[in-house]
Formats: C-alpha cells, structure tokens, sequence
C-alpha cells in the first residue's frame, strides 16, 4: 500500500470527499500540488485535528471540540428558548439567515426504530432533563415534516405537554421566489393549511 | 486564529479546494465530521505527507516523491522515444487512454518571457542534455498550439535539429464525436490542414 506513488495514494484519498470522482480528484491533487501547496499543508492539519478532537457539545449536541460549544457558552443567548434541528449543519444555516437569539438543540437525525435509532439516540432522555429543569419556555421546532420528522415531533410534543412548555414549529411553505408549479405538492398542502390573515 | 472554533476553521481551510466556495466547504466539513472521519483521518495524513514530500522528478521533472518517478524507473519503458508535455497532468491522461510506451519529459509550463518563464524555467537545458547523450531517437510534442506553446515547440524544433533527433507532434483536429458547428475556429482550421489520405 505504501509502495504506491504518494501522487497516486493522495488522488484515491481524496474520493472520501462528497461528490468527488476519480477526475476531479486528480484535479484537486494537481492543483494543490503545483499551486497552493501551504493551503494544502493547513487544510491536512486542521482535518487532521478536526477529525481527532471535535464530539458532541455536552449541551447541545452540536459539533466542537469543547465541552460546550461556543453558542452554549455564550451568555447572551436566551436559554429559555430552545430551537430543535436535526443536523448541526441547520444551525449555521438559521444563524446565518436569522436574528434567532435563543439555543440550540442538535437531534442528530430522525427516529427510525429499524435503524435502531430511538429516542435515547437522538438525545430525547437529555431533552427531557432540560425541560425538568425549568429552564425552558419555548421549544422551536425546525424539523423536517416527513413521516420520522412528525414521530420525532410527536414525542417531543408530549414531553413539552408534560412540563408546560409552548411548543411551535417553522413554518412550512412556498419558499420565496418559488413558482407554484414547481412546488411539491406536500409543501403547497402545508401552505394553503398554514395561510394567514393578511 | 485558534482560538476560532476548529469547525470553523476547518470549513475556512476545505476552501483552498479549487472550486469550493463556503456553501460546499460547509457540506464537505460536515459530511467528513458526520459520515466519514476515517477517510478524513487517511486523506489529511496522505496530503500532508504529499504535500511535503512531492517534488520533481529528477530525470523527467514530473511530481513525485522519489528521485525517479515511476515511469523513469521502469526499465520496460522506451526511452528513445519522448513525449513532452505541460503538465504532469498530462501525463495520466495519455497513460490512460493510449498505449505509448516511451517516456516522458514535463515542462511545467509554457514560455512566458514576461512572467518570468524562460527556456530554464521549462527545462529545455536539461532537455538538450538528453538529446547531447544521443539517447532519444524521437520527440513527440504533446503541446497546446497556442501562441506560447508554439514559441516553446519551436526552441525544441531547434534543440532536436541541432542533435538530428526526429519530431513529431500530436495530431490537432475535430474530437470524436465533435459537431463541426460547435468546435473553435482555430480547431478546425488545423483539422482541415492536417487532413489526411482516406
């Protein structure tokens, strides 16, 4: 395995990347090669660390190399409200998109009890903890409405009932700029149920 | 710097891939911390090694990290027959699409007086040292015909009428499977003057 040119190892190491094939790896290794080898050098450090250190937030469950990440251990967010993701990468997307202010909490996917993920998986038992607490007045709820997303509602609907916290959920809807035609017909059904007074 | 969160710097870091904007850096970050940290662990440690240890070789000036490259080292290959090109690059693709059996010689550029690139710079000296050995018996130019590669192949032209060494160069014309209509001008132009008895 090591007898293989270096060149040839890095072109095949590279296809771990998504969506990249044998062209366009060879692409990247030439490129990083013969152009930007110092960005190379800090990328394969950073991963290198990345790989080894980063785990769970023991708060959140979102992704960082601390005990908490930098959003729990920020206090001027609002603990009190609480938004539910299901991948840490929806967290970079609504702090980018919105003025939210509140936390976080990272399922880390869907309930689908055939791929043995069940409520302890996806951190239900932690949530529960929280919400015993006291120390939440609002759950947010941004989870996709498929049929696991809605269980996984389902069951935190019924923790929120039991220690009286008010619960919503995002809004579903005709994305903005989005042609009516093209929308499926899920989406266009939870548009005309959710439509608002003007 | 550090002190910045290693997710954050690792998605900063994914950007020096060519072609990766911060929408994607995120989504390979992501995919590798959540899917894939194995491959990320195996692809940081080839590239930092490669970037490192890979340089030119020293008979053909390919990448590699050995003082021969593969090909230079096999005795099996012919080496009365050379085909120079622009970049190592180059030399995977005709390796894996033709059965040329020769070996190779890498330019890692075309003359550009104005940027610096001159004869040297390309390795014509050490070119015409193995044309002085009388070792070749034929050059094929596997060189874009632009302006600068026209001027590079004509100071090889020279090189090998100087050590009576037979050129050749690789045919331009329509690719397979080209329409006419969407082919450059230049392309055809040379296609039609390349002609050849049916």
């Amino acid at each position: 395995m090591s007898e293989r040119p270096l060149l040839t190892q890095l072109i095949d190491a590279l296809r771990c990347l998504p969506g990249v094939g044998p062209k366009s790896a060879q692409r990247i290794a030439f490129h990083l090669l013969e152009r930007d080898r110092e960005g190379g050098v800090r990328l394969a450090h950073v991963m290198a660390d990345a790989m080894t250190r980063i785990r769970r937030c023991n708060h959140c469950r979102t992704l960082t190399e601390q005990d908490l990440c930098a959003l729990c251990a920020n206090p001027n967010r609002d603990g009190q409200v609480l938004c539910v993701v299901e991948q840490p990468s929806e967290i970079l997307a609504i702090e980018q998109a919105t003025d939210f202010r509140g936390r976080y909490f990272v399922l880390g996917g869907r309930l689908s009890p055939l791929d043995g993920i069940g409520p302890r998986e996806l951190g239900l038992d932690q949530l529960d903890e929280r919400l015993e607490g006291r120390a939440v007045r609002e759950i947010i709820l941004a989870i996709s409405p498929t049929v696991e997303g809605s269980a996984t509602a389902h069951l935190i609907a019924e923790s929120a009932a039991r220690y009286g916290v008010n619960l919503t959920r995002i809004a579903h809807g005709v994305p903005l700029g989005g042609e009516l035609e093209s929308i499926d017909g899920g989406t266009l059904a939870l548009a005309f149920k959710g439509r608002q007074q003007v």
